[in-house]
Formats: structure tokens, C-alpha cells, sequence
């Protein structure tokens, strides 16, 4: 251990990143239920999987053994222009909050893609290029996933086809509009371009979209056209794969200043940052080598962890996808209209949602309008200005420094900032006039999409 | 000289940070032309310029000798926040052009502000706050430099009161919204809160406004405000002095390597990111330990130091602040309505003026087509979607690397990527649908403003 001060911001080098990502669920007993062919109700081989999925994508996502995949040469470079991301220790926040915790935070928003996103998206558009594909197609929600997949594409020269939630494509022009500087070409969907497009337009003529709905779209969009396959940018093992670079350089720089965490905290929607986050740590929890408090924050207008079930599911709303066991909502479900920003699926890595059920992280849900406050202490105090999705980690990560604060605690806390909130300045707008609201969905709304699951379960 | 592979990206260690800001006028020999008291025609003393600004800032804006000023330990902790930035190679770029040149470019975007600007408003916050002042006023185009003051001030909770010329508080509504997250007030100029802002309205009621215009507004509105002073992002010595930081990194990065630079390239509107990036470097050439070219790269559309003359002209269009000696295009000068971003000022830093004038330093203006096509190529291959402003400078970075290829010579060409564009992303979208135009200013219009510089010349 080190003795020196801390610095503000630890940065590793280049010789320090890396090389491998780990595979959580090589140190889990009990591993995440397999996917199921809706259609047999069997575990989805990989030869299944093969129409949707690119080839070594699919063996990543099967792969419950393997602790270690290489991360490749040109995927490795590519990381290196924009990572190793800084873990910040959070003085400032610090002295602002009065609280013997020390706070950390690794933050992921210092590329154009503005999140963690793009740590799966050149792994997934690498492995696309590998096998010779034309290009890939995806949808977004708040689009930061379609903008991270636009940029590995451009970098791997393969065509990307984004299906972008229509609301959030009226929205967010600025958004769509870094997509096309990338060369990807963006649908609003619903859209007439695919036949699950045109069905649910048909049914629900004026609607403005959802996640699971342009799932949807893409999957179709990718299985009908030669050459292409279809690339989602969280919920599945292989992104939480990918995205264990997070945690690996956490730790790394966490090990080099001999610092142990307390309480690692991340948001929730899907999983891939929380997942990504916590490998290292939750493989140490797994093999009895240490123990941490691990917290997901989930959006009190989107609780899948805290207020949905472990069941089989549909991952996508036309349930064209694998059935999946998650805690979920139920595939139908759509957070209320003024719910802002990402972390509105409606269910939750079943990687995540299995270590959840075994008791090994705690989940809270929190509300957007105290989020939005969090992040505007946030903003002023470390001069970072947070995506909404980010700031659900902050409210949690302050609250914990606060507890310290009554006890005496020296705790160690470290959050994953997993972005900027460059273009989410509409919700901003609502929240400094006072005209942001939260929505909780009742017991009675929430059961009634619980009654549509799968029988299978 | 270390012979290890130079990395994608050369951080420094918060110890070797700089903990002084270079003032490059100590080193030249036939120093900047004073600034003029309009009224009285003579060299402006400190006292008659502390109504208008900070007076450790006044200090630092006349002090012709001192090399060296000692930055601050609290200026130096918010440094640490963002601080310091990389000093990428840009092997990818290098790559993908197939040119020998070896390309750097020092990154200041990764801060909220998004660009280089932070670096001299939290040290004129600092000082404000250090005089016992309740807030600072400023003009922001841009909005850049309106982004950074506010984040400075809501550090050291001051006051902060912005005039953001209207078109461009009407077209970027989100920069206004971040000025709001760090609790600055923002006013579209010209307005009806000052003499002048209503006397420039009587006069053209439907203008859209200028930042010349907004200068005038911002330093009425802090000389007849208790406890106000006036600060800029720009064209100040004191800004230069601040931006110095820039430089210094770059240099020690360097220097660490073992790296020579052959060619040094900036964009320039009123001086600030050029004087500081090249500010160690310049000051080896004017004590004649090394040569660099140095190359100044403007916009066509508001070519000042190409097209202007150097002459004593006002910094304002309302013409209540002091006059300065500098290449302009007259303080009536606005650049087209189709010129994208910053870069609009009429006039240059009057340290980088005389320095163009000793023939230290070169200068091309670029057009704006030519500019976003660049900042496009770049994006797709780096990985960074620059700000108009920035992408400048990467416009004539690739235009030297290709003479290289040509030549076969290997060069180390290293540049200023001053900031991102994410906030910019109307600008790329004209591009995008081929509605960008290039606008260059005629022979005769530009004469027709020479001709109405004030008489002292």
C-alpha cells in the first residue's frame, strides 16, 4: 500500500489495462438461467442463435465457464484512445457534504459516445467485422447506445442501422444527428420498414414507441437481411462481458493506492454498467476472498429489481426474441411518459437478476426528482455534468456519505459515473422549472402486467 | 530521450502539473502595444481600469515583465478536477491519412464546459471572489466561455451574470440550460437591462446581436452594479497568462518523450487557446533556444489577422471599453449569419498581434465547408467530435500531414483540440443535408469597416 496522497484523479497506464475481460459467472455456483426458444421451451443452442447474433458473440454469451476471455489486439487499441477512464476520489463532494466517507468514482463519459456504451460496442462491432458481415442493426432509447455503436462501426467501416424510439427521436434531434457524423443511418420506430413495425402501428396508431419495440424492429431488420446480424447494448452476459473493463481497471487502481471499498454502487436499467462495474468485486464476494455491499439504483418509475419478479420473459415487446429469467416487469410494461432519460426496460440482466436473487446485492429504486437534484449538487460541486441515468448511482452514493455522516464512518464508497448528460438538457430544463414529476406505477398497474408473463413460469 | 513506444495518450502526474503560469510577454523584446484610454488617448493605468476588472487581474493584464506568476493552491485543486489533459498521438489519424508525420493534439474538452476556457474562468472567479466581490458579468457567443464562468463561479459561489448574444440564445437553448444547472443568470443581447443594450435596439430593433455588442452590455452592467466586475474568455493578456497552462503540459509532455514538435497549430479567434498553447514554445523562439513554425489558423468568413490590419480599434461594438492595438477587421465587424460557432471576434489578442507583426508566427483563414469536412473525418477516425472552433486547427494539422506524404518528410506536427461540439450539432446537420455555405467577405466591405477605425491610428 501506498502512502502517498491519493490524486484527484487515478489514472493507469496503458501497461496496466486490461488484457482479458472476466466472466462473472465462471465463479458463480449457481449460474444465470439459460435463454429459451419460446417455441421449445429448451435452452437456445448456439446454432439458433446464430441468425440473430454474430458467431463468437454467441460463445461468449454461452460461456458460463470460462473466466477469461483476451480481449483482442484491435479491440485493445481502440480502447486506448479513450480509455483507461479516471477513478476520481470525490474530494470535493467530500468537503461539500461534510462526511468522514471517502468517495470514489470511475467515470465513463469522457468519450463522444458520452457513456460506458462504447466498451461493448467495438467488442460487438469487432467480432461482426471478424466474421465478414455487411453491418449490424440495434435500437436505442436515450442514445447513447445507438451513438457508441455508430462510432465502432465507422471505426470498423460496417454499416449500422439504428432503430431509435420514436419519442426519443423527436426529442433528442442532436442526438440522431452525432449518429449520422458517424455514418449510421436512423429509423424512428415503430417504423413501416419492418412487418412487427407496421403491427404495432396498426394497433396503436399514435404511439411514440418504446425500448422493447424497437428490439424488435432490429431483430427482424437483421435476421430478413443478408449479411447483417443484431446487436443489443445491455441485459446480455456477453455485453456484461465486455463491460468488466470497468471493473478491472477500477480495481486495478483501487489495489495500486491499497484502497478496499466499502459500498459499490451503480445504476441499474439493464445491467451492463452495474455488471461491468462489479465483476472483480462480486468474483472476490463469489470465491469467499472478500465482501462488499453491492447497490443497484434503479428509477422508482421503472423497479424491476425492486418491484418485479424472477420469471421467464420476453426480452423484446413483438417476442420475436429468446425468453429470458429475470426479474421483470413484464414485457409490455413502458415507464410513465415523464420518466427521463434510459433505465426503462422492462427486465434486468439475468446474470444480475440471479445474484440478486441469491442475496449477494441490495437494489432501491429512486425518484427522478431526486435524482435530478443529486445531479445538479453533483454538477456544481465536481464539475461534471451527469446523464440522468448516471445521477441514480450519485443520489445513492450521496445518501450512504450521509449515513457516515450521523455514524462517524470512515466508509469507503465507489460509484460508477457511467456518462454526461450533454443532451438529456430538456430534463434538466424540467427540473429547474419545476415541472419535472415523478410517477410510481401502483401495485394494481404493476400486477396487471405481471398476469401476461409466459406460462411458462 | 525514453525509447519506449509513446502511448495513445500522455498523462501527466498531478505533480507535474505546472504550478506557475508563463507570461510570454516577459521574453519579448518589443512588447504589446498598451491598452489606450479612448478618452484621453494615453496608455490605460491600473486605476482607471478597476471599476471594470478584478485587481489582481489588472495586475497580471499590465505586467509586461514578470515570467512567472504563481498559480494559486485553490486554482491549482480545481485544475486537478479536470486536469491535466492529454496529449493524445493521434496514431489512428496518421494511419487512415498514410502520412509519415507523426500528429499530436492537446485535448482540453474533457470537462463540462467543453473546452479549454475553464482553465481561465475559474482563475478569474478566484480572484473575484479573493477581492470580496458578489459576482462578475460576461458576454458568451458560443457559448464556450459563458459554460465555463459559470461552472467557475458556481465553485466559489459567486454571482455570475451572462449576455449571450441572441441568435445564439435562441439556437442553443441547452448551452443556456447548462449555464442555468451552474445557477448563472442568462440574458439574450442585447437587451433592455442596459443604456446600450437599448440603445443598439433603438437603433436596429430587429438585430439578432453581436458579441461585441454583448461586451458592451456585460461591462456596463458591471460598472454601475455593486460589488461587479467584468471578466472575458478572450483577447486579454490576463486570458493568455491563464491559458499558459495549455502550453506547459503540452511542453512537459513532450519533453518526457523526448518529442520536438517541427510545427505548432492553433485556432484563433481572440487568441486565447493559441497564446496558451504555444506560450513555452514561443518563448524559446524569442529567446532564441528553438524554432517551431507556428501556424494561426482563422476563419474565412472572419479573417482578422489574413485580411485585417493592426491598428488601434475598440474591443467593443458600444465602444465603452478601452481601446487595444491589434489586427482587426473594425469593432463593426460581424461575420456572416452563416458562420458556425466561435471564432467571430473582429479583432486578435493584441500579445499574438504584434508577435504575427515581428513575423514569429504564420496565419491561414480556412473555409467553414472545409472546416466541417474535417472535423467529420476527424470525428470518425479519433473517435472526438470536435467544436467548430477546434476543428480549425485539425482542418490544417491534416493539410501539413498530407504536404508530408507528399514530401515523404516526417514531421511532428502538433495542435490544439480546444474543445467538443456537442452542442454544436445544428451547425453539423447543415452540413450533413449540404446546406452549409462558405461566406467571404469582400475587398470592399472589408475596406468599408477599415474605414471607420478610430482616428488614433
Amino acid at each position: 500500500m501506498k502512502t502517498e496522497k491519493i490524486p484527484y484523479k487515478i489514472y493507469l497506464s496503458e501497461s496496466e489495462m486490461p488484457t482479458a475481460w472476466y466472466n462473472l459467472r465462471a465463479d458463480m455456483k449457481k449460474k444465470p438461467a439459460p435463454l429459451l426458444n419460446p417455441a421449445t421451451l429448451q435452452p437456445m443452442k448456439a446454432e439458433e442463435l446464430a441468425g440473430v447474433f454474430c458467431e463468437d458473440l454467441i460463445a461468449q454469451e454461452l460461456d458460463n465457464d470460462t473466466p477469461f476471455f483476451e480481449i483482442p489486439e484491435e479491440i485493445r487499441s481502440f480502447y486506448k484512445m479513450y480509455r483507461p477512464a479516471p477513478l476520481v476520489r470525490a474530494y470535493c463532494l467530500e468537503e461539500k457534504l461534510g462526511t468522514p466517507a471517502k468517495i470514489y468514482y470511475k467515470f465513463e463519459g469522457n468519450n463522444t459516445s458520452g457513456s460506458h456504451k462504447l466498451n461493448s460496442a467495438i467488442a460487438q462491432a469487432y467480432y461482426a467485422k471478424k466474421q465478414g458481415l455487411k453491418g449490424v442493426t440495434t435500437e436505442t432509447g436515450a442514445g447513447q447506445w445507438g451513438t457508441a455503436l455508430s462510432m465502432a462501426c465507422s471505426y470498423f467501416d460496417l454499416d449500422c442501422k439504428v432503430y431509435m424510439v420514436k419519442c426519443s427521436y423527436e426529442q433528442k434531434p442532436f442526438r440522431r444527428e452525432v449518429m449520422r457524423t458517424y455514418g449510421a443511418s436512423v429509423t424512428p420506430s415503430p417504423s413501416m420498414e419492418t412487418e412487427v413495425g407496421n403491427k404495432i402501428l396498426a394497433e396503436h396508431p399514435g404511439t411514440t414507441g418504446s425500448l422493447g419495440c424497437a428490439i424488435s424492429e432490429a431483430v427482424e431488420k437483421a435476421v430478413t437481411s443478408d449479411g447483417y446480424r443484431y446487436v443489443l447494448g445491455s441485459v446480455l452476459n456477453q455485453v456484461l462481458l465486455h463491460q468488466s473493463v470497468i471493473g478491472l481497471e477500477t480495481k486495478t487502481a483501487l489495489d495500486k493506492y491499497g484502497i478496499k471499498p466499502d459500498i459499490i454502487i451503480g445504476c441499474a436499467g439493464g445491467g451492463s454498467n452495474l455488471g461491468g462495474l462489479i465483476a472483480p468485486f462480486m468474483g472476490e464476494k463469489l470465491r469467499g476472498e472478500a465482501d462488499y455491499r453491492i447497490i443497484a439504483v434503479e428509477p422508482a418509475s421503472c423497479p424491476s429489481f425492486t418491484r418485479g419478479v424472477y420469471a421467464y420473459d420476453f426480452c423484446d415487446t413483438g417476442k420475436v426474441c429468446p425468453m429470458a429469467k429475470m426479474y421483470t416487469l413484464g414485457c409490455d410494461f413502458i415507464p410513465s411518459a415523464n420518466h427521463a432519460g434510459g433505465l426503462r426496460y422492462h427486465g434486468m440482466s439475468s446474470t444480475l437478476s440471479e445474484l440478486y436473487d441469491q442475496g449477494l446485492m441490495e437494489a432501491v429504486s429512486v425518484k427522478q426528482t431526486d435524482v435530478f437534484e443529486a445531479a445538479e449538487y453533483f454538477a456544481r460541486i465536481e464539475g461534471i455534468l451527469p446523464a440522468p441515468e448516471s445521477s441514480h448511482a450519485i443520489r445513492v452514493a450521496i445518501d450512504e456519505a450521509l449515513k457516515c455522516k450521523e455514524t462517524g464512518e470512515e466508509k469507503t464508497i465507489v460509484f460508477g459515473l457511467t456518462g454526461t448528460g450533454y443532451f438529456d438538457m430538456v430534463a434538466y430544463e424540467k427540473f429547474h422549472d419545476g415541472e419535472m414529476s415523478d410517477y410510481i406505477p401502483t401495485d394494481e398497474e404493476l400486477k396487471a402486467y405481471r398476469a401476461k408473463l409466459p406460462k411458462v413460469n
